[in-house]
């Protein structure tokens, strides 16, 4: 399943992760969540409407409809719009902040820290999420995520997928946009990286949608490197 | 040696170092990369010659008479004059890049990697530092210093001790400034941060500047904590 466009991989120094779906599952933390408060919700079309908010939210602040504002609080504002949707209306303050806060708690995939821990021992990993630091960093310290370096959209002010995010990271880090690959499950942000002269690399993830979607994982051959999941992306880098 | 204030360390949940001289040794990396390389000069000398120009180079970007700059490049700027006054004349553009790097690859305090993996169970543990991000990553890569995250001034275009690098740690991980203790073996450093509401643990690192040099490493009373070094301070924070 796994390939390796032989040119591309060499002169990488730095990989980059997007988080959400590529390293934790998203999907299945919220269901549980949802679950454990009790909520009397369809745990699935909950965790699937909130990561729908998502794009539309970042879209707003991209195009300056929305100040400059945290992922933090735009999953709030999501969260508060779905409650009423979905006709949650008993919860106090302080359990909606707990609920919001799931999004620091997410589970890693069952490969994530093993696949990390070896592409660790030879490349600098980091986060290049639009996820803010602290809740990166909550996440990181919990699912024992070993970052060398948590970069974030909140460092740059500016959502992927600007160019100054996948370019941020090469910055950051004084190399050439080609010895940073960006490593998503998301063609579309994989693109964009490439477009900013990234290596790019895919990871699979079928169920990132729960198991009631279906989630096209074709490979596309303009990435440097296709892979079902980290472990063999490590494998696939020599790690 | 040590003190707590019993009722400072209390409510603490996230634990910020101040890197240079507090976490690494910049004094003998220095005048050991300065050894390797063969340069005719007294590298003590050198080290805190070099050390001496940061000061005056972070008030020039803080008072506005230089643009936002990184460290690594204001490192480089006094590097040059350097150069110029040891008459160090025959280093390439190369060889003084490389020099400059050594910033990146400060050899830890023996008792930093022990004191911080204990510390990191029961805290948070980031960096508040005026290096740039690269700068801390690499380090820590190379040192092996586990960080839950990296904090730098480069995220909020201020250096120490602007109010926004301290007040800036509590703001990432949504706490308050109270449960946050700026760890430092800089009394002015600590003196800042208390005056932004934050806990302060103070570390002596006696030979800071090298054996030629006395430093004053006696107790201040405001401090929460007062420690040897990174295991003693792991000790009194009962980790």
């Amino acid at each position: 399943m796994e390939h390796v466009n032989p040119q591309g991989a060499a002169h990488v120094k730095v990989l980059a992760f997007d988080v959400f779906g590529t390293v934790v599952d998203w999907h299945k933390s919220i269901m549980r969540e949802v679950q454990s408060m009790k909520l009397d919700v369809d745990g699935d079309q909950f965790a699937l409407a909130w990561r729908a908010g998502y794009m539309p939210a970042i879209r707003k602040v991209m195009y300056g409809e929305l100040d400059w504002t945290l992922i933090d609080d735009l999953h709030r504002m999501i969260l508060d719009a779905l409650l009423e949707t979905f006709q949650v209306t008993h919860l106090k303050e302080e359990e909606k902040r707990k609920l919001n806060g799931v999004w620091h708690r997410l589970d890693p995939w069952a490969d994530s820290v093993e696949g990390l821990t070896r592409l660790k021992s030879r490349y600098t990993i980091c986060t290049m999420s639009n996820g803010n630091i602290g809740l990166l960093a909550n996440m990181a310290k919990n699912a024992r995520l070993p970052w060398d370096c948590i970069l974030s959209a909140e460092i740059f002010r500016k959502y992927k997928p600007d160019p100054a995010t996948y370019l941020g990271v090469a910055k950051v880090f004084g190399v050439e946009p080609g010895e940073v690959m960006m490593v998503a499950a998301h063609q579309d942000d994989l693109a964009h990286a490439r477009a900013c002269g990234l290596k790019t690399a895919y990871v699979e993830r079928p169920l990132e949608y729960g198991p009631s979607q279906q989630k096209d994982v074709s490979p596309h051959p303009d990435n440097t490197v296709h892979s079902r999941n980290l472990v063999e992306l490590a494998a696939a880098l020599n790690c």
